[in-house]
């Protein structure tokens, strides 16, 4: 039930390319959350893209000459160790820089990729709050038919 | 002080619509945080509306074909219990799926509803930090004054 | 790696006085976090803007008529004291109360600033995790090299 807010300057990319980048992330994060890679678990993953007018995001208070890149991921509470989302992290960078196309020396000053937990109880979808242990069963269950169906 | 981002797809509803579920979702949140419904209270409950352009809101890494919508409560630490959260959410829930006309079999994958506190000594209005036994103090006083109206 | 999210409603002030801002509450956060006022440092301190059309800026459930202004400074964990981030609050509200022609007695119920951590381990930089620690230490080397400058 992760969510990635992907904010960068309107016009740096094409909606194609904003397309392609927004399911590399995904594919990323489900990935680092060792989350079955099936249609319902990618369905409950959501991108957000923000497309900042000119002007309005700024580096050291002048506006960026060349695109910045801001991802935070948000996912329920335990979902992602530190290994994981050190995984996620280069994963993400690497195809953000390669999408907006900013060399790898760059990358420390124009691509940021935080992480953002939602607290256990704090996560509500159809009305009702959703709890991490229940994703988890879901999980196993979707892994488990996977298995089945092999 | 609560505040409430509310995030969906430009032209999913009117301007009509959507004041009247600002409206709608700060009454159930100050419901929910058991606030005095006056006019002050009212008056430091904010919405914060992101109609986003087509294309920028993604679920499995593809622009949704129907609204999905993102509503994030924000509140002093400690301002709503686990119990209260639940009802927020269950409120929430409900007036979006009226307003956006999204069937209650669909809200689970559409309708997200979190929460997130700011951490005690980290809300700063008028230029100082606010605590949250101020804002209770500050309650308590609208309730008495209430009482003795009556 | 401070980022600061600044939110009002579209128009309410000038790109000049947009930029003027984002450079004084950059230079504010700085301050408070007794980071080295370089180059470098100020670089890695990014402001975005959020500028929201008409009617989509809601307190007591009604678009504002005034405006009111959200700002949220985004900080590594540990990075400021309580006694910091109160300095911050109160340099943040002053520049925007200036900015915006806010009344220092309206300053409560129309500027607030929160302040957000991200958990030492969930940022990430140029690919991989920046742990606090590593900042310290840069910004260690620059107030040495500053001093053998002199």
């Amino acid at each position: 039930m992760p969510m990635i807010d992907i904010t960068y300057p309107e016009g740096a990319i094409s909606s194609e390319q904003r397309e392609t980048l927004a399911n590399d992330l995904t594919a990323a994060l489900l990935r680092a959350e060792r989350a079955p890679d099936t249609e319902f678990f990618r369905s409950i993953t959501w991108a957000i893209v923000h497309e900042q007018p000119a002007g309005t995001m700024l580096a050291a208070g002048r506006p960026v000459q060349a695109p910045v890149v801001r991802v935070e991921a948000t996912t329920p509470e335990g979902a992602l160790s530190d290994r994981r989302r050190a995984e996620f992290v280069e994963a993400a960078t690497k195809a953000i820089s390669e999408t907006f196309g900013i060399p790898e020396s760059e990358t420390l000053t124009r691509v940021w990729v935080t992480h953002r937990e939602i607290a256990e109880g704090s996560w509500g979808a159809g009305g009702q709050i959703i709890h991490f242990a229940q994703l988890r069963e879901m999980a196993a269950a979707a892994r488990a038919e996977e298995g089945a169906a092999v």
